[in-house]
Parts: structure tokens; sequence; C-alpha cells
């Protein structure tokens, strides 16, 4: 019955990485209640479960590049790369990358920032995983996407720890393979 | 020829790390020569290749928690932490973690900032490796090593992928042990 172990223990490795993610009220300012993965990073077991169910779905059709979007997707996508023997790939905030850079602007709730990777880092006709820890409006996940694909990348998928369903951020990625391990 | 065999390995290993860092000239203001190491982050054996001597020296006598400083050393910190079965805590700039923190200015060029970690991230008595891709004046590393200490954890070792040896950081942290892959 092999096929309902890996059911059990993948319902198991989900509870785990759950239990490890923490209600914070009233961040980043009052209303909010903020998703906080620092429990999770800091509990071995529950981190690798996080990084084993971002990448599984992806390694059957290989991935050339995983690509973390900073801050937070640095802390999944770097550990994700190695998981997958693939490169890892930062997208920055503007300024960041000292070499040659493929900018993109999206929206911020006021204003507009500039998301970046470098020129050469995506090797044309490569098979990119774009991954982040959360999903909220979509706008960074966005930028990273076309990113890839103005580098000549093909966006194999768009992975993330956490879906926060009340969002748009799906529709936004609605040409994309949106993997979310948990929706909240 | 056990030993030699790994003595070889250990070279050839710092060979490969040392042909993925890239010079930058010009970067972050004319006249500075940039260490880039996103071709090392793209390339998955120079980047795995990292990882392992980055904690290497510090496996035999056990990690509980790696701290990585923000951004860069969240990309090395993260893995570093699966490697060694430890927790991985982000060590932030000031207003970035949601819950209670602990924080610690340290100079910059022109003025300060403050780095933070979670007031309850490092369980009081634990072993702590301090990880961050650059040591370059030892602010942050500084900063860092005080924030773990003041939560009541021990630190084992301070481990850099490169200290610039032309800038004072290792002074700033002869109370630890320090581990630089290269230095250039």
């Amino acid at each position: 019955m092999a096929h309902d172990t890996t059911i059990a223990d993948g319902a198991a490795a989900l509870e785990l990485i759950q239990a490890h993610i923490r209600d914070v009220p009233d961040f980043p300012r009052p209303g909010v209640l903020f998703k906080d993965i620092t429990p999770l990073l800091n509990h071995p077991q529950a981190f690798a479960a996080a990084v084993a169910g971002l990448v599984d779905p992806f390694r059957a059709g290989g991935v050339d590049h995983v690509v973390g979007l900073e801050a937070r997707g640095f802390i999944f996508g770097a550990p994700a790369a190695l998981a997958l023997d693939a490169g890892f790939v930062p997208a920055r905030k503007a300024g960041k990358l000292p070499a040659d850079t493929l900018g993109q602007a999206y929206d911020l709730e006021y204003g507009t920032a500039v998301l970046e990777i470098h020129a050469d880092a995506i090797t044309p006709g490569s098979r990119v995983l774009v991954l982040d820890d959360v999903l909220a409006t979509g706008g960074t996940g966005r930028a990273a996407v076309d990113l890839v694909r103005r580098a000549g990348g093909t966006v194999v998928g768009f992975s993330v720890l956490m879906e926060l369903s009340a969002l748009p951020g799906r529709e936004k990625l609605s040409d994309v393979e949106l993997h979310a391990l948990l929706s909240v």
C-alpha cells in the first residue's frame, strides 16, 4: 500500500508545517493578522518538509533554475534549488544586483517598485521554477514570471508555501502552474 | 590515503567556488570592485560545495540554530541549517520581524542601523552558528553575535564564504571562532 503511505505522510507533513506557522495580530499594521513562518524555519523537520513540499511536484519534469524572491523567498528558494540540483537565481529589489539586470515594475499598495534579475542568470530555453513564501496580491510573483520569460526561460511553475485566498494573487498568475502547499 | 584524498577534494571544491565568483567593477560606487556571488549560486555543484564548506568545521560539536543575516546570508544560512539539522533563524533589518524582537545597533558608513532577531528564536543554552556571505567591516556580524548572546545562546562560530582581508572585520570578531572559506 505504498500509495496510501505516501498520502498519510503528506498529510502528516502538512500538519507539521501548519503547526509551526503562527498568527501575529496587528502586523504590519493594526487589523492585519500576519502569518509568521519563523517558527517553521526554526524547526528542522518542519522546514525540510516545507522545502520538499515546494519542489516535489516539479521534480519529474526537471528544473534548471529556481528563482527566489527577496527576501523570504531566498530562505526557501536556496534549499529548493539544491534539492532539485538546479541553479539558484535571486530576484531582488532595484539596485541590489551588481551586474547588468532586467527589471520589471509592479504595483505596491501605494506606488510601484521594480524587481530585478541579472540579465545573464537564466539560460535561454531553460526550465525555471519561481518560488516564494507567500502568495498575496501576486504583484512580485507576476513580475518574476515576466522577467524569466523576457530572459528566454520557460516558467514550469510558481510554488509557494502559503496562498492567502482572500487576495487575488491566483488570478494574476492564471497563465502559470501555481502550487500552494497551504491555503489560508 | 583517505586524508590526502580529503585535502585534494577540499582544494578542488575551493577552486570550483572561486571560479564562480566574479568581479564587478564600480559597484556599488565608482572605484569599488564588487565580489558577485550570483554565478556561484547559479551553479548547483559550486553552491553545494560552498554550503558544505561553511558548515563542515562545525558538524562535530553540534549546532542547534543557524543565524543567517539579511539578505544574502539567508541564501547560505537556510541550506546550512538544513545540512546541520538545526533551526534557521533570520536576523533582519529593523521592523521586518512580526513578533517581539531583540535589537542591536551597528555602524554604517554614514549613520547606524539596527539588526533584529525574534526574542524567542534562540533556545537559552543552545549552540549557535552565525553565517553570512561576506565579512567586510564586521558591523552586522558583531551585532548578530551580541544578539545571540543576549538571547542566552552560545556562539560556536561565525562562518563566511569570503573575508575581505583589507577590512577590519576579523578584529571586530576576535572573541568568536571565525571561519572564512576564502580570503580576498
